[in-house]
C-alpha cells in the first residue's frame, strides 16, 4: 500500500478569496502580524499498488479527471509506503 | 518573516464525508486501487515575526480562535523562514 498526499493550491496570480477572508478575520481578531494567508486542499489517498511508478501514473490521471482544475490550481504529490 | 503551514484534518474516528464521496467518485471513474481518501485543509500563513517561538504562540492561539474545531479536528504546523 502507498499513501499519496496531494496538495492542491491556487496558482500564483489567481485570486484566493477564502485566504483573503481568513487573513482579514485574523487581523480583526488582533493578529496584526499576519501578512498573507493562502488556503490549500490536501487529499490523502490510500492506494493498493506496489510501486511508486504505478502510483504516480494513477495520481496524475486522478488529478486531471477529478481533483485539480489546471486553469486555477497547481499541485504536488508526496508518496509514503504504509 | 516566517511561513507557518497549518495542516487541519479530521481526528481519527470522525466521519469525513467529503473524503468518502471523493473515494466513491474515484472508484466510479475506474480507479479501483483507491482504498481510502481523507481530505485536509492547509493554511499557509505569512507572519511578520522574528522567531519561531513567537510564531508558535500566535499560531496556537489562531488555531484555537479560528482555524480548528478541537472536537473534530487535529492539526500540525510546520515553520519555514522566508
Amino acid at each position: 500500500m502507498l499513501r499519496a498526499t496531494v496538495f492542491v493550491r491556487y496558482r500564483e496570480g489567481v485570486d484566493d478569496p477564502e485566504g483573503k477572508h481568513i487573513k482579514k478575520a485574523l487581523n480583526l481578531l488582533g493578529f496584526s502580524q499576519v501578512r498573507d494567508v493562502g488556503v490549500a486542499k490536501t487529499y490523502e489517498i490510500l492506494l493498493d499498488v506496489d510501486g511508486e511508478e504505478e502510483a504516480e501514473k494513477l495520481v496524475e490521471e486522478m488529478a486531471r479527471k477529478l481533483l485539480v482544475n489546471p486553469v486555477i490550481h497547481e499541485y504536488e504529490v508526496q508518496y509514503e509506503r504504509v
